[in-house]
């Protein structure tokens, strides 16, 4: 067998999946110190909010100005998702280093969460890489396939219809393409089977896989991707996470555990374990009374551990 | 990549691994229940219980019943845990289909939990050979290599003396070898590293592999040796389960969560995952105040959910 790549990106997703999932307006301030501990754990990439209207997600009111102050940390690598072009014109005037424009490859979901068909989406992309290559930015373009593996609402979603729009958002001017597991439905098996298609037309496009640990499988469906190569994953610290139109499908992968799950299988993260897991116990205390997930802040890191990225640090 | 298995075993290891370690007495005639519905729920391997002093494990009292009764279920394939020569005896009296001798590759462990040197067990599997053979019964002899990954004592176990503890209880006469990370300690990269190398050692002797959730890695290392073709695994109903020697390494990989990984993965294991999910809610009821793991009793199936057994049913 191939084998694992040795390093690996896991891109924080809990200051947006995680936060915009719960009831607790967490205050700026507190969302500029996770960005500032999570730097210091080691995270490089992290979605720090969503250019929605206020009315819909008051969690993302203030993504403006965490976007402003992600930019002023060194090294990170700042995201935002944008729902259409508005969301993407506020993401380039802040200038992001990446804005995600999820799609949903279920019709029916497409309808209850976006309010545009997949088509639709597909071609606000088309206009989001106008604006951006007029407004000079060198933001890069992520178009997000979610309900890949199946939909709560509308049931089977068929691959080929995965497949068309992954390569429909390449055409419309994506710079990188990713496949989400929104509700929780998918497995290992399947996971592979689906990303070793989505190779073939995007190639190293394909950009990063987001899976929910509804089923407990949110782990093993990420160590399928990287048995393919992929090595770069979404995950929420202390698991948080959901959709709103996904009855029951809460929890992303945990980062703590992913991150884990690699340095200890040998793929550096350039995460530190014992950082994070200090990080994940504060936002806990803050998230008090909303669900959290995962098990290593319960188990903590086995006497042996030998992180991959201290072994990579020292040549 | 090679094609997954098309399919799958899951030992039950509730009835031992899962019962001994817990407070609960679950009194004879619900786990005759138990093995009768998880026959029914398509489940043919079981380990029924231990054959060790009654003092030790008040819960394994009754192991040579509930081997009878399991006897008595048509295409029921019924193992025991046997400590020693002792416990082999009973298991050869009671025609078990297979006696498992646990070995613990961490001497401190070992010396912990069994008494005896790695060594001495292996010295002991051969006395069991010879009993076996002498008795004329067909009981297959697995020898378990325990404490695979590392351990809460000693912390590392080589690799190295790993697998010269496998050889050893190969030559000593073992039918089969199993790996098990009795801990909760070992990564997916770690457990294909090892199984890779097991694998040379003892080709398709290579029986099983047992992993603990306790840092939430039990399907995702399961899913580690799937992908090298090995097909069998153990695993608790509910996760109960754990070790009375390796603190905090509560919660077997969880047979129903197991189950629906490897069946909606296109990997057949026979199971009816509807049926062992209302005999997980059954046992989950007699064990109240005991703690139970997994994620699928609540979060149920997807809508889209087609069971490899079923596709492999119907030609």
């Amino acid at each position: 067998m191939a084998a694992l790549p040795s390093r690996a990106i896991i891109r924080e997703v809990g200051l947006r999946d995680g936060l915009q999932s719960i009831r607790t307006l967490l205050p700026t301030e507190r969302k500029k110190e996770w960005l500032r501990d999570a730097v210091a754990a080691g995270q490089r990439e992290i979605e720090v909010g969503s250019f929605v209207p206020p009315k819909l997600l008051p969690q993302m009111a203030d993504t403006a100005e965490v976007l402003a102050y992600a930019k002023s940390l060194p090294g990170l690598f700042a995201s935002v998702l944008v729902p259409n072009l508005r969301g993407a014109e506020s993401a380039l005037a802040g200038d992001a280093d990446l804005m995600l424009l999820p799609l949903s490859a279920s019709q029916e979901h497409s309808l209850a969460n976006l309010r545009k068909t997949p088509d639709e989406v597909v071609a606000e992309l088309g206009r989001i890489r106008a604006a951006r290559d007029a407004s000079g930015r060198k933001t890069l373009i992520e178009g997000g396939v979610g309900t890949a593996f199946g939909c709560t609402i509308q049931g089977e979603v068929k691959t080929a219809e995965v497949l068309r729009l992954l390569q429909a958002l390449l055409d419309a001017g994506a710079d990188r393409v990713s496949l989400a597991d929104t509700v929780g439905y998918a497995d290992p098996g399947s996971v592979r089977r689906l990303f070793e298609q989505a190779l073939k037309i995007a190639g190293d496009r394909l950009w990063c896989g987001h899976f929910h640990d509804t089923r407990g499988l949110a782990l093993a469906n990420a160590y399928a991707i990287l048995e393919l190569g992929i090595a770069r994953f979404d995950a929420s610290l202390a698991g948080i996470g959901g959709c709103p139109h996904a009855p029951g499908a809460s929890g992303n992968a945990s980062s703590e555990d992913l991150a884990f799950m690699l340095e200890a299988s040998g793929v550096a993260t350039g995460i530190d374990l014992p950082a994070i897991l200090g990080l994940r116990a504060k936002v806990a205390g803050w998230l008090q009374g909303e669900q959290t997930n995962g098990s290593m802040w319960r188990a903590g890191l086995p006497k042996t551990f030998r992180p991959a990225s201290a072994a990579a640090a020292t040549p």
